[in-house]
């Protein structure tokens, strides 16, 4: 077994020890707590009044739960690499809401040179991270975890500047993110996933669900969908933009599941539903109308743009991620471009067709300009941080040994199958006594 | 294969597509946001104002994690139907609250035609939605898709007639909507399920559990129980009668919990539990307060309510069940006669008790009234509904494919049991290497 | 069978019912709404400002949320315990919820000798239920159902004590309960763990997990990670204070995830992490920032506790906890030591030093006695509540049927592995039909 490689003793444990004692020093210097008090120099769109936090500190919830149960047990529909998909999903946004806070915070510095946390930047942070655990998906399976530490670092960082040029620069609408998180981690990820394509991969043993790994995802779509307009609200203004932002989210999801489902039974053999349309494109309603979402483009707009999204994303992932992946060499493991990718450019699109409209004050030019920014960013960014992660060192896993826990994980036994063949009861004794 | 009857290949996607076409029509008439100001020309009892629009936000959360996780999990109980239930739990309620949105906006149109949309009355269609869901609780495992559409728009718009008349025209206390939703949706259910009897089914070889299943309901289970002090506390006046909603629900169901243990163990073999009683009847205190649930019947009030309704509702498991699937032609596959059916009826005789007591203004009488109704409407209109259900052409599943997921999901083979089996060891290579 | 000794079938239903019954009846003398009016003759920290009632209610589900998923499927990590650990989960803490607030109110009945339930009393009811959950962890397994409920009224009875002694006697601080629910639950727990002493139990074969298991384990440590802030601001000074112990937690969390990934990777085998330890160790930051959650000590400081107790939670889970088995005689199936124990004095160590420096109102010599009174209470009233579960009558599980949900539940047969070797169709009919 290549243990020579992919062994983490050394290299992951002193990685995310070094990581985090930079990160508290870099703390100790830059973040303070909030007092509720004004310093802000310059333009700071964050809000510590103690009035809205409560409500703020609801929502600040909803996107927790999104990002460390939603995406986190989202990717757990592979069969041997539930570990990884909960366990990498928690390591990584916990270390990325840390450097997503630094990141974003260095660009709203107040006077005095601080971070101040407020639940505003706290929301913000975990922004950051779901562009992380979306990219995450793309190459699950297919890198080791020093590898996606990495890949977090570079991307939080590349999408800080991305994210301040879209809302401070360009001042372009993107209220439930789109462009700027989804459509962004999309292609970061593909592109990441481009630079280290594998041909061994292709029909990779290991690359499937089982029955009871399907439900676990479910657990994952389920708060993702019922959350999501919490995300795509959560940076509103207060008042009746938020809850227009609220509505529109809430039935362009319930669109998308109908146009979804009945996609999926149409495109599958014999009519059956197939779950990786159900655990995904479900969700491509809330991509899709994030732009929009707090332009008044009417409750039946929202459920337009849902219904669209429903229909393009299973769709993709019934032709076109097996293009992707035979002759484009992008093997995309949760199928990202079908869920965030395709989705969020729909969503960018479709904030341009409004704001051109006239149904929220802007232009459509710099909300083109903002997507034309995120993906490039994305594909730029995505390709340089694929070739670092692709050096020799970083302790990838072999072919045979993707999407695997137990390259990277102590993976008790299984009794069920071995235990009743054997009749040789050896336990795996994990708990100490 | 019977792939004659049950393709849903065209008739599943049509019949889908054209319900949500439709209904983005009806929306693009009827539906506009909600902006705070007054458009009532008559009696509205929605609340659009934002000061208290966050505390139901949160409640309106609470309440759409128990539809969506609750009441999806909860179903996965089946050994080979967890697909269906979560997924079809997911499909159903994303069309349901459209459709309840619609039905129940109808009778309470503004002045100007329109129906504005506001946190109150998304609570109000995840209300009805959960109708549904107690209905497709008894004909769980023995249905299409396609039937199970046609349950939703016939039982959600007779349920709205029904609500109108209760709430409305007889002007009584409901506020858990023990009544309208628990028992309305359980005998509704019953009824369907009556029509739909097949003696083939008695015993089904998968009409039974399977250890992670178990768990995976619990999953429901222990999310139903948590937030449905919001369930009962959703609709009620905010402040005092608020919080004794919650409290009253809080400490009933915690009764619940006793009483439905003890029970399951007394009745048990050998003393043991059950866990289709955990799972099921924990929740019936709930059930049972939930017309009394902001009326001043004092915390042991509640108490003693749930202390009863948990033991009945074990016994009904344990005893009635049985009877009604082999004498009367009831097979009502998640018990939810248990839960939501004799529960229910316990809390509108409860409400009409506390009434006649003074504990709340209101006419004992039209309690009653609202009770009968109730349950006349669920009867005769699940009847109907039946009726046109079993008609021969909406893919109902042949018997012996029953309660299994693959007629029509694509499900994944189970390496763990098959694959080991078939090729001596190599699948369980997960351990450690 | 041991039928003799473990049947449950009278003691427990006697038992529960006789409990509830008894609690009803106290409920019915000392309990009555908050009408939102003071009445309190003494100090009641409590605040039934209906202003700040929602907020505290969102608090509140959160920490209902941790009690009955967290706690319940953090312990599911057990390969045939999963039913036991959700299950009994459940039935404990809605006794323990009824008992508790009893309990915390008698200390503080108001003038008329009632104890006014509101949402700050419901939230003190959940704190003393997680007590109870933190000791049932270190006896998981080895314990029937009658013993856990005896346990759980003596310890909250306990606990309501050391509460009353810390907070309103000697005044320390322990806004997030370090001390006088981790230490004290954990230690408790470890007293009666060794007074119940087996040895036979050492190396059993069913104390250990299995693939699924410990993927339903990660559902509760991602719901516990999530909503900790929750846990450790809930009775903090609403505002800044409450703000504050957010931030600290939610940082020290963040940066415990860090540590105890690279100690997990750096002490086992290959490198590679072990469930055990990510299940667990991530959230000892939680517990050890708890007692310096609303003071000053900055959000570097938070994070430097969270990440040193990260260190030492996954190192004793490798280290130390073999020797408490092997040499002490103390069995601690989930290893509460490491993630409630020492995490727990640790915080309370961080608490004194924090007040000795100013961080805080308080005397760090009263912070010390906090500690120590907790310690004490804890080792004391354990060994005390082990001797009365130890006597003979109370049904505790045979050696070999422990850690075995079959001895107290009806468990479904295995399909998977059975039938598929059996080829016999002998499904488990639990739904009736």
């Amino acid at each position: 077994m290549p243990a020579y490689a992919t062994n983490m003793r050394l290299k992951f444990p002193i990685l995310a020890l070094t990581l985090e004692i930079i990160t508290i020093i870099l703390f100790s210097v830059f973040v303070v707590y909030d007092d509720g008090e004004k310093h802000d120099g310059h333009g700071d769109h964050g809000n510590s009044n103690t009035v809205i936090m409560y409500p703020m500190t609801s929502t600040k919830h909803d996107v927790h739960v999104m990002i460390f149960i939603g995406f986190g047990f989202l990717m757990t529909f592979l069969k041997r690499y539930g570990f990884s998909s909960v366990g990498l999903n928690l390591l990584l946004a916990a270390f990325a809401l840390q450097w997503g806070l630094l990141m974003q915070g260095l660009w709203h510095l107040d006077a005095d040179g601080k971070i101040r946390v407020d639940v505003f930047k706290m929301i913000n942070a975990d922004f950051s991270t779901a562009t992380v655990l979306i990219s995450f998906g793309a190459v699950l399976g297919k890198t080791s975890p020093v590898q996606l530490l990495i890949m977090t670092i570079l991307e939080i960082t590349i999408f800080g500047i991305n994210e301040h040029l879209v809302a401070n620069v360009l001042g372009a609408n993107d209220v439930g993110a789109s462009m700027i998180i989804h459509a962004f981690g999309a292609y970061f990820g593909l592109a990441v996933a481009r630079v280290l394509y594998r041909p061994a991969l292709r029909d990779h043993e290991n690359n499937g669900s089982v029955y009871h790994s399907d439900l676990f995802a479910m657990i994952g779509t389920v708060f993702l969908w019922m959350f999501w307009p919490s995300f795509n609200s959560a940076i509103a203004n207060p008042g009746a933009d938020q809850l227009m932002a609220v509505t529109n989210t809430y039935f362009s999801l319930a669109a998308c599941v109908l146009s979804a489902y009945a996609i999926s039974s149409l495109v599958e053999h014999k009519g059956k539903l197939d779950m990786v349309h159900i655990q995904n494109a479900t969700l491509a309603g809330g991509v899709a109308v994030g732009t929009c979402a707090d332009m008044n483009i009417g409750p039946f707009g929202a459920m337009l743009i849902g219904f669209v999204a429903g229909i393009i994303s299973t769709l993709g992932f019934k032709f076109l991620s097996p293009i992707l992946a035979s002759h484009l060499g992008i093997q995309d493991t949760c199928g990202v471009h079908n869920l965030h990718g395709m989705p969020g450019i729909l969503g960018g699109i479709a904030g341009i067709v409004a704001v051109a409209m006239g149904k929220k004050n802007g232009s459509a030019a710099m909300q083109a300009c903002a997507l034309a920014s995120s993906l490039g960013f994305a594909l730029v960014g995505g390709a340089i941080t694929g070739l670092i992660m692709k050096l020799p060192f970083w302790g990838q896993p072999p072919d045979q040994n993707c999407f695997d826990d137990s390259i990277y994980w102590e993976v008790p036994e299984e009794e069920e199958a071995e235990e009743s063949l054997a009749h040789g009861e050896h336990s795996t004794n994990k708990a100490e006594a």
